[in-house]
């Protein structure tokens, strides 16, 4: 009874906590409205469990009761076994339902929509359809955005509940909706959903067919876990792997080492070709040996320096504050940006090598220029590299640290050695 | 009157676009309250021109048709001169207010939270509860989740807007309000907040001050901005860079500048310290040239292999999917992860150097040994740091690549040459 007083989110957490028996044990103690809003918060795994030990009309009672769109999120991840005990307990009606459903792309906007909705006639007034919404309020999903369409379900306008609330009961609706409605349509990706989400400040959006008729909404909370799941595969891209929504403690071994090898075995071929300079320029290496030991802060700096640029960038492109077009009004902010950066970070290393560890003159101006040269290669480098990517319609998430650093190391001994030769004459 | 037709947000856009004078001009000609919605949309550098144009009277009544939030914001922003300008035309009382909401320290809870809230009392029943809304509720940020207080505004519980529609007219507030409230204080960091909106699935939060009443409220909409506000953060740390709100594109050259120097820095002298490993087994090299060759494909891969565990880890924390209890799970994670990975490496490279590049037998073990060990110790440091960051209260998203790879470039290179000097007998 205690459990009662928690909110459904801590009941599923705490589910989380137990072993199968004592899970599926509790489960069944809760009360039936809860027992469905707990299921909805559980992981796949517990979900599994608990299907597998509860009756064929509890299965029913749930699947009537969840939302579309966690009931279509349920199905999808149980295996066919289970899949075939949940079809057999629903009507031929909503099994059609399902499967188009289960058939949306992956990350479209049909894929994250959910079909319980309020809708409206105009030809209502404002006590009709608050006296709707009390009969049928209770199981939708969001009632605070109510959806006014015709009787071939095309979607005229919307009304807020808060506008319903305070205007006089007599009024009708097509007086007070909205009809400058923002949509999406089924098949639109949910990147697109979530930046409108976000540009409108909505809390729903409704979503059309290719005929344009209403079929689902979705919701701000689903939006909020889009985003965290775009930037999560964001990052992923960026860090050099295949992006994956399973949790880092759920994936198994053999999926994480696949993710990583892809890239890193790309990355390490590259690389070998940086190799192949200095292999060219080992006659200047064997005579001067020292410039070793300046490649790796040669190399890491300008990796850095790209590194920071390509990441601002696509960021940029990403929240849609930066746009193709600003290809050269980026390039010229590099530029200057890494000149200021570059001849702050040649000075330093001057004065460190030349003045503090003695070592030659024309070593030292050698170095010195490379890291000018490098930083400012490496910045324009990847500042340019996602806006081109974005251009040719790949994810310039790619054009991240890993790949900039193989490009950008490349180039930096091939300056680094071209000058020593010319300077010190070998 | 196409305008009128049109989201505030798209009216902002345009105004954007227009040059100050038309902005201007056609910012008068918005109806009242569009006009107070279309300036909460407009860039702070659009609004001081606005303000700079218009008499005080308009300026007043923006002011106290702005919710309190994004006035805050707006006054935050000002040069001193707007704000005397602004706070002339408030109330003693509201200047107090706003005075209060300033001393918010930034990225707290109290520095995104709003005063326009529905507060009811538990004797209410639904229908004064719902009169109470339509007098009062046009104004109110959110009307969705009313908030019960006591007399001395002590939080008692919530009640949305949906149960008060579905509920009886008599009902009393007390039968259906929820006590079991999730709420934040004042002073709560926002990535609490957000976690807390993420976890519950919610559309506002009450705020609480030290003594527990309620002094306002957070909105989904904001929290959306503070989502990727955090992630914008996280991107710009893992890539060696001073955290900036400022839009790439808004922000000048020097603070560009200043934002990336630092890590640059401080990365470009740990990298002298690896170089000075290379300078320590100078005659190892001296004798065999063609082992600097190499050099870039380990430290790159390491550094690639390393940065991927740490992203992983890093954002597992930020989503509060790994935590530090978590420690040892990760470190055996990554060493059979990448067991699995530098196995497949090195196993490639080998084939690679030996048989295709026909490189002596004892270099290419050398080389393919201190991959494989390279590609190991990376991902457990990678897995590693950004937890030890979390223990010690540091934000785990400085061991991100730069950090990282700086590391294991040193540690690569120490196995390396110590490996040469053994296997070849220098
Ligand atoms: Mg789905
Ligand atoms: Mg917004
Ligand atoms: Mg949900
Ligand atoms: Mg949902
Ligand atoms: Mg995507
Ligand atoms: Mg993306
Ligand atoms: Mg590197
Ligand atoms: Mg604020
Ligand atoms: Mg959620
Ligand atoms: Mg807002
Ligand atoms: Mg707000
Ligand atoms: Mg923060
Ligand atoms: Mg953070």
């Amino acid at each position: 009874s205690e459990i009662l007083q928690l909110n459904s989110v801590n009941v599923a957490d705490i589910l989380e906590e137990l072993d199968t028996n004592e899970a599926v044990i509790l489960f069944r103690m809760l009360p039936k409205d809860m027992a469905v809003e707990v299921f909805s918060y559980l992981s796949n795994e517990q979900q599994r469990n608990i299907i597998d030990s509860i009756t064929d009309k509890e299965i029913k009672h749930i699947m009537d009761e969840l939302f579309f769109d966690d009931m279509i999120d349920f199905i999808e991840e149980m295996p066919a076994n289970i899949v075939k005990k949940i079809l057999k307990n629903t009507k031929e009606e909503e099994r059609v339902l399902i499967n188009q459903f289960l058939n949306y792309p992956e990350n479209s906007a049909g894929s994250l929509m959910t079909i319980e909705y309020v809708d409206l006639r105009k030809d209502m007034t404002v006590r009709q359809a608050i006296d709707h919404i009390k009969e049928t309020g209770i199981e939708k999903e969001t009632i605070y955005t109510c959806y006014v369409t015709d009787a071939n379900r095309k979607l005229e306008g919307i009304v807020s509940l808060r506008k319903l609330v305070i205007t006089p009961d007599e009024k009708n609706i097509e007086e007070i909706m909205n009809k400058n409605v923002v949509y999406v349509h089924t098949h639109d990706d949910q990147e697109v959903v979530a930046h409108l989400f976000k540009k409108y400040d909505l809390i729903a959006i409704p979503v059309l067919d290719k005929e344009e008729r209403l079929t689902g909404i979705i919701t701000i909370d689903d939006i909020v876990d889009v985003i965290e799941q775009e930037n999560t595969e964001d990052f992923q891209k960026m860090a050099g792997m295949e992006p994956s929504e399973i949790e880092y403690l759920d994936a198994n071994f053999l999926t994480l080492a696949k993710n990583r090898i892809t890239w890193l075995l790309i990355l390490m071929i590259s690389a070998t070709f940086t190799g192949r300079i200095i292999q060219k320029f080992e006659d200047v290496l064997q005579s001067v040996v020292v410039l070793a030991a300046f490649i790796p802060m040669l190399m890491d700096t300008g990796g850095n320096a790209g590194a920071q640029s390509s990441t601002l960038i696509i960021r940029g492109l990403a929240l849609g504050e930066i746009k193709t077009k600003d290809f050269f009004r980026v390039i010229v902010k590099e530029l200057i940006v890494s000149t200021v950066v570059g001849i702050a970070l040649a000075g330093i290393n001057f004065v460190r090598i030349y003045y503090i560890e003695k070592i030659d003159l024309k070593i030292s101006i050698t170095v010195t220029g490379t890291l000018f040269l490098t930083v400012v290669l490496a910045k324009v480098v990847g500042g340019v590299l996602p806006i081109v990517a974005r251009k040719c319609k790949l994810d310039p998430a790619i054009m991240a640290s890993p790949l900039i650093t193989t490009i950008v190391d490349a180039v930096a001994l091939v300056v680094y050695f071209s000058f020593a030769s010319w300077i010190l004459g070998i």
